[in-house]
């Protein structure tokens, strides 16, 4: 898959960059979906709770489940099944979070210790499992099997992404293109499925429905570049995430698949101890950043990111002006312009 | 969950103990469900079928897929979608044992050196996750809300059994009662709802899907009682498992629960010192098993899984007598014979 828009193309994002205008319009929907989290995620076995909750209502944007909260009310539903689809979102994010934290060892997530560092790695495989099980109990309460169809792709492909990212690790000639097939299964799909349920609930036409798709997808792109130039900044305490930690894990993403194109051989060298072998010490993180800022590399991603974002943006255009393609908008910019 | 026969009741199982009868009749079902198993572990990523195919390829009984198989024939079923649940039931259950593989540390399964051994902790996570998703997009195609509802409640219930499981794990205060309750949800559930789907599918009365439920849950019961207690055995070549596994974990299993029942202060001490605090040593499982043999926990454990497997057996009389019936009492009093 390739950039949608020329790298060099200037960012002309429109729409104020704010999670605001969503979060005002659904208020009471997004209350909504949070008891229903609370409330679907007790077990009689109490850790199950305890462990989820530290996770789930530790504080993320709930991104994903506004997406098929907004998608859903764009399409004009009426009903109530979109309260418990965000939720099953939610929950499949969530579980993929639990399995990544055993699968990235790393010891923050979203600014407080991770589940597996506070229980162990064996509590969060299976807390991980039963939110994606009651994900899929929660899907059948809905009666949809189109959007089960949908929901358990999506879960097949972030798997495979996850996988795919494993098998990229550590190798310098990842290209930019199997980066982002990375990207498109572990993070874009689910993106895309939170944003195309929306329309498969309010019953709308092919057309609309492809078009959210898209939308999802392409800032489900944008969302993952920005996350993985964030990585690279040394915002720690704002993000809530350590940075760093792709490179630690020998990460091939974007910045350093860019850093590589334009390496000198001594920059090369460079790379292929710290990512290529894992041989990193004192000073390497800063060396890499200092490598990125010569080269641009941080800014070419965001500018790939606006690219994607900016393709999100336009899929909208097929529905009528209003407040919520207004807040949909808002809310790409705003997945650009985030510093956290 | 109480015993559904008292311990002491003669072992009086009739038929013949034999997995044979139930393969010769659903011999070329189950070549099908072997065909589906291996085309839908088919990913783009190849890892993903060269580790799913290691555990699943590696000779496992199918049991799960057969009582679905058989239970589907047993209601006169004659559709095609009894292949694809089996092979969903499959899925389920090889996510479980890679994620059980991870949780429990183990190094063998099935005989062979356990995946995450060979590809590490991160790919078997990932990999389970896959096949869980993949479950449930075959489970769409066959189109029923009713058996996606059973499938998805009894993949919650086993991440709670198995969270139950390591709550338990080292306490020496476990009773027969809790050590049931993790049995039910960890193992039975599954089995339950491998033999409900049958009736489902084939569309039969609420009293023949219950009799198949419980038929079910006793014979999962029963499988998991025996499992115990061949954990305690020394047959590890013909098992295939490491037998001491329980031990080493700290696992309250019913053989254990029992021969602390019966303990002398000495034993007490021992048990308390290897299983509640894991300080074992070499010679320890030994004597673990000499207690054992003293009290005759192995023989109660298995007059326990008798009474179960004799139930199953009790809740198939519901059904006209005929080679399904036969052959799924037969299965039954297999699963009590077996020593692997």
């Amino acid at each position: 898959m390739s950039s949608p828009c020329p790298e060099s193309s200037p960012d002309t994002q429109n729409s104020k960059a704010s999670l605001t205008p969503l979060l005002h319009l659904v208020e009471d929907d997004l209350k909504a979906v949070n008891r229903m989290i609370v409330h679907r995620m007790q077990s009689p076995v109490s850790l199950i709770p305890q462990l989820a909750s530290h996770l789930i209502a530790s504080g993320g944007k709930r991104i994903r489940p506004l997406i098929t909260l907004a998608s859903t009310k764009l399409c004009g539903y009426e009903g109530v099944h979109h309260i418990t689809l965000a939720a099953c979102v939610e929950f499949i994010h969530s579980a993929t979070l639990l399995h990544d934290d055993v699968v990235d060892e790393s010891t923050m997530r979203r600014g407080v210790v991770s589940a597996h560092e506070v229980w162990g790695n064996q509590e969060s495989v299976l807390v991980g499992d039963f939110l994606f099980s009651r994900a899929f109990q929660l899907m059948v309460e809905v009666g949809s099997l189109e959007i089960l169809s949908i929901l358990s792709s999506a879960s097949a492909s972030i798997a495979q992404g996850e996988v795919l990212q494993l098998l990229t690790a550590q190798n310098l000639a990842t290209t930019q293109e199997s980066y982002l097939e990375v990207v498109t299964s572990k993070t874009a799909r689910l993106f895309e499925a939170a944003s195309e349920i929306g329309a498969v609930l309010a019953e709308r036409s092919a057309q609309e429905r492809e078009a959210l798709a898209n939308f999802g997808r392409n800032l489900g792109i944008a969302f993952q570049l920005v996350d993985d130039a964030l990585d690279y900044s040394v915002r720690e305490a704002k993000f809530g995430k350590n940075a760093g930690d792709d490179f630690r894990e020998g990460k091939m993403t974007l910045p350093v698949v860019y850093a590589l194109e334009r390496a000198s051989p001594e920059e090369k060298a460079f790379w292929k101890r710290t990512l290529g072998e894992l041989q990193q010490k004192e000073g390497d993180f800063n060396q890499a950043i200092a490598y990125m800022t010569r080269h641009k590399t941080l800014e070419r991603t965001l500018e790939n990111a606006t690219c994607y974002a900016r393709e999100a943006q336009t899929q909208l255009r097929i529905f009528s002006p209003g407040p919520f393609r207004m807040a949909l908008e808002a809310l790409t910019s705003f997945v650009i312009d985030r510093t956290s």
